[in-house]
């Protein structure tokens, strides 16, 4: 049995308290909270504090604040008798300053507080200052997923930039593209099937085999005539991302 | 009962095919193709020709053939006795020069051959020359789908722009995303769960409220480091997108 101790009530903070309760080889014994504003979203049968000096025992705690949350906490940490992992994908594990057994526990995934998750699939990055305690880290992660991965801060922050472009940039481009639609009266809806298939189409194709459209074809003529019914910023990027395409793609494809 | 010809063999064709020939209520009489290329990815049950001037009496011609191939194929179809309707997003319907009784039937959707579909969701855009073959038109669509627009062809070409940044902008996103991971010897596998769940996200909430990361929260420090990694392409499109993300966030969210 790995106890555990989850500081946050986040949405990361929510889906794994959500999760861990549900697993039969981790005791979730507390979660650390200073506001009570998402209450209702924690499991109920976990006690909560909002005091750091009345931390429970744990064999692991979890920090699940905000990135610029983590080193300002690390002092109150500094005495706690298990291994300390945050959970963030920027963050160097260094920002757990003065504690001894530091870790992070970094799942690759977007969290909402209303949608269900499949923790079995969510990879889990893992990291630990002192090796072996990477056997204890790895235990907890197997319990909640298939999908275990060891990569140390310069590693992870790279990942990081990665999902930047895989999640912020891919949702930035579904924003764009309702924009375009609102400006035309057309309904966003008409959209929403072809983005999930968009997205369903790369768990199992690689992405450069999935590519279609103008720019990959290079059709010179349907590219400008669609750079001039756009505004001067969506042209700009319409312009960049369409000879990022094409560059990518031989003549004879 | 309504008769149906297919012409073409493409990937819109072959799904076409396949769920017209699962309808009840529609009979798939012939489908037209000069190549065998697809030959085995077409139902077996339905005769095939490779002559334009042997095609079956039908009530609707779907055109399922390349964009730049319509306007060329409109002499031979123009004797035909029944609806002509080009299946593109892009071409105007007056590129069917010289039919008659000219028509659109536009799946929004991304179509690859080994994928399974699920036509009921797939959202059909719809356009006639003769509002009385409207009436026609709307039964085909909505023995497959329960998704259906009337759009006229100015309307569908910002469709298909918005569908531009919708399937093959946040493609190339996840295509950068992979670059970034293959040049840090990470596994892309990492990012295929997230990248599912950022579009699943957008069938029940909207792109502006599950926007996240460090251009929506202005983490300039982050940002700059980010940028810092990247080379001069995807530097400038890291540049170009956060500031368009940015832009459009209040700085108290």
């Amino acid at each position: 049995m790995i106890r555990v101790v989850i500081i946050g009530a986040g949405n990361v903070a929510i889906h794994l308290s959500r999760a861990m309760v549900d697993s039969t080889r981790i005791r979730l014994v507390q979660i650390f909270s200073r506001s009570e504003r998402n209450a209702s979203s924690l499991p109920g049968s976990v006690p909560r504090t909002d005091d750091l000096g009345a931390l429970a025992e744990a064999d692991v705690y979890l920090v699940a604040v905000k990135d610029d949350a983590i080193s300002a906490l690390a002092p109150a940490l500094k005495h706690l008798p298990g291994l300390v992992a945050h959970t963030s994908g920027t963050v160097s594990m260094d920002a757990l300053a003065g504690v001894d057994r530091r870790a992070v526990f970094y799942p690759v995934q977007t969290f909402s507080k209303d949608r269900e998750l499949d923790w079995k699939s969510i990879p889990l990055v893992l990291e630990t200052s002192d090796p072996n305690d990477m056997g204890l880290l790895r235990s907890l992660a197997a319990e909640l997923s298939d999908s275990i991965y060891v990569i140390d801060s310069a590693g992870r922050k790279k990942l990081h930039l990665a999902a930047v472009f895989a999640n912020n940039f891919s949702n930035h481009m579904f924003r764009l593209s309702k924009e375009i639609c609102l400006d035309n009266e057309l309904s966003f809806d008409l959209l929403r099937p072809l983005i999930l298939e968009t997205a369903s189409k790369v768990i199992s194709m690689e992405p450069e085999a999935a590519q279609t459209g103008p720019a990959r074809r290079k059709d010179r003529k349907v590219m400008s005539e669609q750079e001039d019914q756009l505004d001067a910023e969506k042209k700009e990027i319409y312009s960049l991302l369409s000879d990022s395409i094409a560059t990518r793609y031989m003549e004879t494809d």
